[in-house]
């Protein structure tokens, strides 16, 4: 299981290779958000977003033997962009399964990284039967998305450096907002803060109608979403809380924060105008909270992270539009 | 006169108040650049430009009885906002000359980072009259956009970063290239690395049509541009190069880069998809002599200041339908 020892050994691993993102900050959101707003930017983390580090992490702590057979991951959004460049990076093939009608850019990304990419029918095959089928054939070792503990730490060590941030800035005592989809790096920030700045709570942020996090933290146990797609904010919707990741944020997490689709294009705007960052709608969500909803948070500053800004040209240009 | 023992006291003045930005790296840009592509985002500091850091630094420097009772500036864009903050967080007054028909909203910015904002009438009025009778009248203290060797202090300690961080990166030959209008972050930059980096050189990037330093440091003697307006670049668009800047860039850049506005604002949709970094046309003008000009750089390295990101809605959008 995930704990501070294994998010400090992932930190070290990192070291050199993750990017330390700095703390961003504006008089003018301070003034929205009603309090010190203080945003860590993982869209300028490689690859766009914060799921470098958990491939990274996952990848550097295989045994050699076996890190040399390669990875494989299943995803067509960021954590194949992370795990492809980290693969990359260490030397090692990488294959991503991804569907045939994903973008053709986010491919074309893929392999320009460096990874095999293998296109299945989402109508007609089985992503799982495919997958264990060529991790068995060539002995690839499989990277999950967020319920991993090595993926955990990585995404973890995104909490270590606010730990030490939000400390120099003289922040020991806020709620750290969190875009939050399968849990995996709520969790890992929740761990790193538990250790090293307990008086910063995490709150796992999502948009509206994919809120199975906050409804799960509210029942105390596992809630599905009603639904799997038709969010703008694609880069944090998944099914329900991971297996692992959940009991974490259960235990350490305050209640879950919810913002609609337009409170989420409004915070990419003001990022766009504020803090001159690239924010994607799934990676604005805990940004949104921060500053649209001022009465369901507590204290005199607060914490948000902009997880990645993997956004297509045409979806930022909407939201410069809509809320110029 | 601005020397290395002048940029090291502005660093630790500056410490704790600057941003230290990061360097940004992306393997799609390498490509495009043809080699290693460092990115220095001077956007991302304070107010949204480089410019924070000389206010800092001259504000910083005067004699506390002398600051006590204000400062005051002309300009329309970064300088403005820079001043305004800088001031305002030493707790003195800062008053800026804008003409008034600057955007509303660079008026109304300046103004919330509580400048008091002057306003003249461009066709009929004397800026300088009306600044040295205020200044006069209530004894502020002139900070000047360029020519001050503390304002040139505060820019190089950019150039301190940049020696720390290509170091780190294993960087100790590249070109350097610098958004250069009157040539304050050019010569802070050039005087840092000179004693800190010697193997990095600073090369002047620019604005067709606004070549003013490149032709300069062909001629060996200050040459002015024949127009000052019609440039999307405007933020980097000064008469010449300064009195002081100039023996500076003359004595240790290499010649000056020219790029068109079409190639700043390809940069801008580049920085703005492998990056997540927003810039304004005038700071881009080296990232973009990085990517489309790699015949004129030398070395297997390169690093690229983007020094301001404010930029309008507008104009950032048309980059990205421009440059999908």
């Amino acid at each position: 299981m995930t704990d501070i020892a294994m998010i400090e050994a992932a930190a070290a691993r990192l070291a050199g290779h993750a990017r330390r993102t700095p703390i961003l900050t504006s008089p003018f959101l301070d003034e929205i958000a009603g309090r010190r707003l203080l945003v860590k930017p993982e869209c300028l983390q490689h690859t766009g977003s914060f799921k470098f580090r958990g491939g990274w992490s996952a990848i550097s702590a295989l045994p050699p033997d076996v890190r040399a057979k390669g990875v494989i991951a299943y995803s067509s959004g960021n954590h194949a962009q992370g795990v492809a460049l980290a693969a990359k990076l260490h030397g090692v093939a990488a294959v991503i399964i991804m569907p045939s009608d994903a973008p053709k850019m986010k491919i074309d990304n893929t392999r320009a990284l460096g990874a095999e990419v293998v296109l299945y029918d989402r109508a007609k095959e089985d992503r799982d039967a495919i997958g264990q089928a060529l991790a068995a054939e060539r002995g690839l070792t499989l990277v999950k998305p967020f319920d991993d503990p090595q993926v955990i730490a990585g995404q973890g060590t995104t909490g270590l450096e606010i730990a030490e941030q939000a400390t120099e800035m003289g922040v020991t005592r806020a709620d750290v907002l969190v875009p939050c989809g399968g849990g995996g790096l709520t969790a890992g920030i929740a761990l790193a803060l538990e250790a090293r700045a307990p008086g910063l709570r995490v709150r796992p942020s999502e948009p509206e109608g994919f809120d199975d996090t906050a409804r799960s933290l509210a029942s105390g146990r596992i809630e599905i979403n009603a639904r799997l797609s038709g969010s703008l904010c694609d880069a944090i919707v998944t099914p329900h809380p991971g297996e692992i990741t959940f009991p974490i944020n259960k235990r350490l997490c305050g209640p879950g924060l919810v913002v609609t689709e337009d409170e989420a294009l409004h915070a990419m705007a003001l990022a766009f105008s504020r803090l001159k960052i690239v924010v994607e709608p799934g990676g604005a969500v805990a940004l949104a909270a921060a500053l649209f909803h001022p009465d369901q948070i507590e204290g005199e500053a607060v914490i948000a992270v902009t997880s990645g800004g993997n956004v297509d040209a045409e979806v930022f240009r909407m939201a410069l539009e809509k809320f110029p």
